[in-house]
């Protein structure tokens, strides 16, 4: 921590912020300078946390110089993870597929999807169970039943099995049924719901926030390892910005910055990103260029007719297509 | 619903989307320009569903013409609500002011507060018990034990009690201590919690997401008034945007917006839009003229020790010369 | 400027930084942490600019402690600044109110506009005849001829006048024809018209860039001071962010921000901000609440054929009534 | 365009609405529904341009169906373009590669970067001498001389020049010494500079403003193709959000947007995207992988001396092992 003193700021008040510091315990570095002073503060910031230095007569700011997040930090887990969820890992020389409908809405429904995707060489079958919906008119899940449904998509297909949880209920019918769990964007900071998913013992998929930094992002899954669970992967799936030709804004120096901050694996949504069919195929292949270690795309049997997010759903010719395409892409990375 | 075709659709392609329509029970209006097509749709959407028809083959995009909340539209409720809480109403012709400290820390501090803030003329107390914290390692709330506290300050002083709540046992609690919930900005659409809380019968706060367009914003409303409970107050607290000068930029206007699309009361919270104590002054006439019901500000007995937020919190002194500087302000907007 | 080492930086790295700030001329102080060690450096950054500390090796990241903005800098100039206008003047005790149509489109119709405003109190009559627009083929302004017609505007009503400027070519005939320029939003950083409205010797509004932040726009009035013109007037006039039910969103923050970093003063023009007539009038009465110095207000004979704007522009009745009711506001901040 | 009326508009105003439409020579479609009436108006917008539609009496709002650039837009020029430079083209099916410094510092400097850069196999030298400072008290450029030094560089190795220009002036130096000009984001609504841009002949880099949408982006292109200057290239250098972990954000969606909605090639500028070296590698694959036609990549012989964006800047080698690298990936897209 490294608290600047303001223009001028008179010798008395300078000495008091050295004697608060002093008295945590600490043995404050003074720069003195011709226009400001700058105090260095280094040491555990528990031992501070309940005084605010910015209130403080005569300091200007305070400007911090670590990350709040431990154990999702590469600096100190150097070696980047591997998640193993069923029969396959995520973060490993392999590309994760994860693909399947944004709800499922029969069994007949999902089965007919896993068994597609799964030709075509997706590594997980997803499907929204528990619906976050912007209006409460919307359709919101099938709930319990649909994940009775995943279940025996994964033993028709031997795919991994994913879905998103939204509240306690889904997650305890989630260790009961799936592979792993996913936090979606709106609940990336419902805290509440982080420690619950990290107590569940099942590997976490967690969004990104729509408006959420790297290092917010990376404090959201501080908490779910915190609880003992360090099978976290990470997920980006577009911003909200002012641009509106896309549905979000597919971040995609996240993968860059994430490898270069956190061991965690992470994968890119370019469906949720974009918003719109045309753009998934090129988004894909920008992913796995800049070394995603997977994908999770939307495929529907019939997109013109889905109960959500039709219109950003591949049909299965479009999927199987996208996966030859990506091969050599893959093949590139080292995947 | 407004369905635009692409330019040089076919007629083909026109009348299977003029088929599709009516198969549905409307009648589709035409518009057939030289250059561009476009098909009225008219009528309850929850038919139309089910069909994506920004994938049938020749249409270029759907624009929607009404908004997908109904309890919460003024269209529908042209008289403004107000929503009564204990012995106060908001959106009445009195300005509410919820004060206190971002988190209660013990009973005495809590007193302490509710009896200073009692004294400028607020009429809530607010002090948070379940906090939604970034970090896991920062202080997360004395919880049920500080609902207790809140009881016993609304006994000492009549002020009215608010406190935020972010999972279902805090609801729980809460029906038992204080007078109204507030959901946090990060529960925005934790649409699970948005349902729990229209189901405790108490009146609720929803604070808008960091980065919630106004229309999301009022579809959560309407989460918690389908639960069948019409007691909501919406309050803009800051929305993330580039600059960094303030933690959020103040959406100002969200109040004379929403005063148009809604019959909700507003309030605005300066302090977590600013977060710098000496900005909340001037935002607080600023809403106040513009018509906002109420504010919320923070107040604490000791900001420069203040476990959370102390560099946004306002001292005794600064919040009773606030109070005394905005009576002519309010006066002068009718409350 | 502070250099922060990275975690685990080996001694010679930080020796080797040490070296090269004393061969710069300067004193380096080392704070050593368990984690981190940091690096204070005093004194002129000019001295140093052609080193980029963030490369060498070692480095994790450097932190700017001073503005690099002076002659904008309320440190230095702490006494605010009073701009004369005509004879009129931004920044006393008056409150500053510039109306006057987007567009010039007539001779009739400027000074139809100029007496109407006139009687209703403003001080300043405003009209574009450089119009920036967005597609080339909307209406791009009368140029030179519409500032004579400002000019006659000016002698018929005393109204001090000003017109934004787009080139250099309408800088050198706003000096012949008006009394202050305007550099609009989509100029803020254009550098060159910058230089050259300093160089002009007229006083300058400066409205803020689409998404500039309050540094920036700081730095773009040093661009116009540096040329020996201190007669600069800021204008917010909302930012863009994700929000859509206002055109942009007005930053009112950004008034008490301002006022703490700069000694220039500052307006508000809502009805950029807004783009939607309704909303003015509240977003007038926030301005003038928060202490701003002035508006900036569109005024049309009729509003419905305007050339450009048209739907955020106040009519004659509506622009009086607002002068009405912002009287009693202006009065409480000591206008 | 599409007229929606508000709900409940009596017969009278959407008569006086159909009959306005009428007056101004089109024939208006109607579709009335139970709660909302819209009317479409399909024609040439410029015969309604001075009418607001949204000001008349029981309109709600006013959708437009078309785009507002024509030159620009795929929809009436269906064939990717090929602008010419130099002996280089941009848009075929080679990559272009633009390298160089940021800002030119000497005519040794030049050269040595020239030399190496079109060793690795870089097509374009780019180098900047009339630079956009935030600051007045930055390195501005060494104008004229340096586009000078940018003509020795090209007559000794062949590659073709670039260089921004920021005023007439620039324009006119510019058209006896270099291939290709640039228009920065600062710039890019400025309308006076693109419409001098397009007057002078030279094909066109336009960078993507700052906070520009792609729908203003295709206008900007308009402004210049309209003065019968077709040869513009679209350069996407990242967006302004609100996260801070890099420079800007780099919106590679765009790529696919602009392939979709426009016939103009596009590249891509990781460098000031990120802002950060060690981002670019991952970028620039990215960006070649989701079919962008080149990329822009600033290289310096000695990032950490160099004048301006040292910190994004690439050394000899790391672009060489990036062009190496890069490869196998433009073979996959077919360059």
């Amino acid at each position: 921590m490294i608290i600047v003193m303001k223009e001028n700021a008179p010798a008395d008040a300078i000495n008091n912020v050295l004697t608060i510091v002093k008295e945590c315990g600490f043995e404050p570095h003074l720069s003195k300078g011709e226009q400001v002073t700058i105090i260095g503060v280094i040491g555990n910031k528990a031992n501070l946390k309940n005084i605010n230095f910015e209130l403080i007569s005569g300091v200007d700011k305070v400007v911090p110089v670590t990350e709040s997040y431990k154990l999702a930090n590469k600096k100190f887990h150097p070696i980047p993870s591997v998640v193993k969820v069923g029969n396959t890992s995520i973060g490993s020389d392999n590309l994760t597929v994860i693909a399947g409908p944004c709800a499922i809405e029969s069994e007949e429904q999902l089965l007919l999807i896993a068994h597609n995707v799964a030709k075509s060489g997706a590594t997980f079958i997803r499907g929204g169970a528990y619906k976050p919906r912007t209006s409460p008119y919307s359709f919101q899940g099938l709930e319990e039943e649909g994940l009775k449904y995943m279940q025996r998509a994964k033993n028709e297909t031997g795919l991994a099995t994913i879905c998103e949880v939204t509240c306690p209920d889904a997650i305890e019918a989630a260790v009961k049924y799936i592979d792993m769990i996913q936090i979606g964007a709106r609940n990336m900071q419902n805290f509440h719901l982080l420690k619950e998913a990290g107590a569940s013992g099942l590997p976490v998929l967690l969004k990104r926030g729509l408006s959420a930094t790297i290092d917010e992002w990376l404090n959201a899954a501080e908490y779910i390892i915190s609880e003992g669970n360090p099978n976290v992967v990470l997920c980006e799936r577009g911003i909200r910005t002012f641009e509106t030709a896309t549905r979000n804004t597919l971040d995609i120096s996240a993968v860059p910055v994430l490898k270069e901050k956190s061991h965690l694996p992470v994968i890119v949504d370019p469906s949720h990103a974009a918003g719109v069919r045309s753009y998934i195929n090129p988004l894909a292949k920008a992913a796995v260029a800049c070394n995603a270690d997977g994908l999770m795309i939307e495929v529907h049997n019939d997109p013109a007719h889905a109960l959500s997010d039709g219109p950003q759903s591949l049909n299965f010719e479009q999927f199987d297509e996208l996966m030859l395409q990506l091969k050599p892409f893959a093949k590139l990375v080292g995947r």
